[in-house]
Formats: C-alpha cells, structure tokens, sequence
C-alpha cells in the first residue's frame, strides 16, 4: 500500500517525487519515461536559474534528483493501464503489476497533435514528422514546410535552418503566435521563403516519401500545393488523459481541472499537475511548481484521513 | 515608459524578469537583493532538478540568469516607496527615481516574524537573531532556544546541532509540523535536549547578552524559565504587502489574493507571485512557476491593450 502513486515522469511528476519523499510519503513513481516532451530541445534556455541546457540534459538532472530519494520507489519504463477506485483506496493496474494506494498524482503531460488530413498517415516517418530537433538534419539540402505558428512551430523553424535549403511557416490564424524574441529571430534568416498566413492543410502528398502539401488560403479558398520534401507538424498537444477521464473532470480540449492553487482534482484523493491539467501556460517550470503544490496537497490530504 | 516593472528579486522575479525578456517586453526590475529568503540556506535539496545547491549559490544563477536578458534593466540596490496608478499606468518611485509602466508584478516575498515580547528588540543581535544558517556557528557552546515547530525552526535546530552545546525547541502547538523527514533527523541528535510543545513566550531575559527565555506551558498556565544564551526565532514570515495595500486586495494574512492559474491581483495590469501572496505553500519552485504565470499574463494583457 503506497501513500501516493505518481503517474508520469516529466518535470510535474518528478517535482512531486521529490516532495514526496521530503514528506517521507512512501511513494512509487510510474513512467515509460523522464524528462517530458522538452527533452527533444537541443538548448533550453528559460529554465530558471540555468543559462542554457539541453532538453536531454535537463531529464537527467530530474531523473538523477528524483532517484536520489530513497523514499520513492521508480518504475520506469511501465505503463498505467487503469487506475480505479476501491473504497476511497485506488488500484493502479501496469502492464506488469498492479499497486494500491491512497493517493494518485497525475503528470502524464501531454503529446503531439496531429493534423488528422489525407498523407498524414501514411508518410509519417517518410517526411512526416513531429520532433524538429530530433528529425531536422535528416532534411538537409530540403524544402520543408513547418505546420504551426506558435512557439513550437517557431522553434521547429529555427531548427532547421541550419539544414533545409527552404522553409515554408504555414499557421491557420492571421498571425504568428509565439515569443516575439524567436519571430524576430526567423524573420533574419534567408532560408525562410515564406510565411503563409490563413492556410487550411488539405492534404499531403507524396509517392514514397512526402513531395508536397496542398492547403487552403482561408481567406480567397484557393487550394495551392508548396513542393517541400518535409512537413514538421507543430500544431500544440493533447493531453494524455484518456486513463482518467471517467475519474476526475476535464475542460473542452480534454485537460484535468484543477484547483491551481492546490493542483487538487474534482475527485478526491487524485491530484494532477502539469501539460495535462488546464494550467493557463505550458512551461517546464510552471509545471514544477505544480508539482510541488500536488505532492503537498497530498500529504495535506493523507494527514486528514489519519 | 516600461511594458512591466517587477518589483522584487526573489525566485518569483526573476522567473519573470526572464519571460518578459522572451516576450520582448521593456522590462525594468528592481530589487534591494537578489535570491529570497532561502539566500542563508546551507543547503538547498529541493531545488528540483539539482541534488544539493547553497542559497547563496542559487541568488548567484538566478541574478546571472537574469541580466543575461539583454531586455531587462536591473535597479539594485534600489528600493521601491510607492507605487501609484495614474490613467491606466503606473508610476513607481524609488529612493533614487521615478519609473512609468503599462503593468506592474509584485513579488516581494516576506520578512521574519517577530515574537513581539519584552526583551526581543532589545536583545536583538545579543541573542535573539532570526536566520540560523547566518548565526548558528556564533552560539558554539552555547545553550540555546529555537522557537517554531515548522520547517524554519526544524532546520534551525538542524543547523545549530554542530554547534550548540543544548537545543530546545518551542512550538506554540500541540506538534511539529515540518517534514518528517526533517522531524526524524532532528530527534536523532542529542544535542536536542527537549521538545516544549504548547509554548507561549513571554519574554526574553538578560543583561548585555540574553540569558534565559520565559514561556507559558497553555496547558498548565505554568510560567517557565529555560536558561540560555541564544533565541533562534523561527515563526514564518510576514508578506512584504504594505507597498500595495491600497492597490490591490489582501486576505487576512496581509497576503496578495491573486489567481493561481494566471497569477491576476484584484486589480487590472498588476501581477503577483511567490511569498508575498496567497500562495498554498512558500516554496522556491513554486514561485518561479508563479513568476513565470505572471509575466506571460502581463504579456497577454499589453497584446489585449494594443
């Protein structure tokens, strides 16, 4: 019987090991995996009171710090497959066990949405693809269209500018949506050929790899093709809440109500925090500190019931 | 004429002074200090992601972080005297100045509370000191009273052990209510001679130098006199809200209420976080993910006032 079960392995569920274990809550951390979706950054530099560090970097850190806590027993990589409720107590069942626990603290963060059109399927991985620093340099010499005029969709152009030959920014609003710093900073390369405003994707196409992409202009409903051999989709994440959503309430676009203040769900005893509840501001520090608030509401919660 | 000034140099702050800096807003900070209260911890634990760091090495990375942010302009030692709204804009004032800015955000922190008995400002730097990591090494030998049955006090003890030759340990509650993980650390040590729960102080002795402490067991009703040489007050802080007491809505606690998801005060165009609000509980990470909540709603509210 644990104290507290976290589920998830990002910078929240990292965060509210840790606490955790300062509480000396007997806990058990579940995660395929740490360090969250920044870990594909090649140079993170707004993580507060670092200058600049790697996304992959950054995940050790956080896995370093959390398994240094004697009090929290990690398994990872295993994957929660139901958490279900059994007279106030929860039973998390894995693809390899099964645990009980008093209290559960959801981190499962967030991933990629797609962009649901025609080709998106069937060329991912043959030009299609979600992680630009990951993938970047496999398009060197190449056209390539970036989907998404948002921060991730910025800093997927910035990514390839040292390889693509050309660099299309496609964004479905009027204008671009990220940090001014990194618009400033796309708008001085050569490589950008063209930002197009008002694009509605209507499909991609290819023959064994990616050859082009057909969309929308909103605006006139003309249909045009860019001739690109890439399509980096950075269009925002869904949150991964499928595991709760018969537990706790979510918002419109699926994320985790929580009280901010207390990162206390509508269910009690199940405490989240983090890219999968509906913080104003998706941000790996924010995230920490939701962390924190979690795990102290936990404990806060278990001193109660004692 | 600034897009936002912080007021504050705390982690709260400069999580802040950061994201603006990426936003591109024409940031002005101005602090009298940088790194909070936790600036004379030994050793901080749960600064997430990093095993072991000293207060004083963590306000070094955050004040460096900081002015590494060519958009920011940092005033320190600077103290702010007023803060005044003037047609939807503020005007701030300093001992040395006079600033005008679209938004403000508040993130001051708190100072030591004070016991408020006989013999307290007196003694004050005789023996009664409020920061046990500054001046434990300074009571070698001696016998000494830590008052404050919370983590401040329990790492006060903490940090007395190598020193002190006999430790009290006064709480005006029924029990500690620190981590147990520090509880249990500290009733390790023999050093700690008792634990007096229920505890009203009543004064403080002596006559160049402090020489015993006067309590009240609540239970008893008796008066007690433990012979000592030191008083370590450790009874929370206070928020340091008095500059904005007439601006924005405080709770009873003198404490900003704000919007944990948005970091919103009562009143439009000023933010807050950390300490000095009514945050759930004071932590370092807990104020940079608040800091960060409110510069990006700052940078919000000037894209909506455009």
């Amino acid at each position: 019987m644990y104290d507290t079960i976290i589920i998830g392995g990002g910078p929240a569920g990292v965060a509210a090991g840790i606490y955790a274990a300062r509480k000396k809550l007997k806990t058990l951390l579940i995660t395929t995996d740490f360090g969250g979706q920044s870990i594909v950054s090649d140079d993170i530099q707004n993580w507060i009171g670092t200058k600049s560090i790697s996304g992959f970097e950054l995940a050790k850190n956080l896995e370093e710090h959390l398994r240094d806590q004697e009090e929290v027993t990690v398994k990872s990589p295993e994957k929660v497959l139901e958490i279900k409720e059994k007279g106030g107590l929860f039973l998390v069942t894995t693809n390899k066990d099964e645990y009980e626990t008093k209290t559960v603290i959801i981190t499962l963060g967030g991933r990629h949405r797609k962009l649901e059109v025609p080709g998106e399927k069937e060329f991912d991985g043959k030009g299609v693809v979600y992680c630009s620093t990951c993938d970047a340099p496999l398009f060197a010499g190449k056209a390539v269209a970036v989907v998404g005029g948002g921060n991730a969709g910025l800093e997927a152009a910035q990514d390839l500018v040292p390889y693509a030959s050309e660099i299309y920014l496609l964004t479905h609003g009027s204008a671009l949506r990220g940090d001014s710093v990194t618009i400033e900073d796309i708008k001085k390369s050569n490589k950008l050929k063209e930002i197009i405003f008002n694009a509605e994707i209507i499909k991609i196409n290819g023959e064994n790899f990616v050859t082009g992409l057909v969309y929308k202009d909103k605006k006139t409903n003309q249909e045009k093709e860019i001739i690109i051999q890439g399509v980096f989709v950075e269009i925002g994440a869904v949150p991964n809440s499928e595991l709760v959503k018969e537990l706790v309430d979510l918002n419109e676009r699926g994320q985790i109500i929580i009280n901010h203040k207390t990162g206390e769900t509508s269910h009690s005893g199940i405490f989240a925090a983090g890219d999968i509840t509906d913080v104003a501001y998706q941000q790996n520090n924010i995230s920490v500190g939701d962390g924190v608030k979690a795990a102290l509401s936990a404990y806060s919660y278990l001193l109660k019931r004692k």
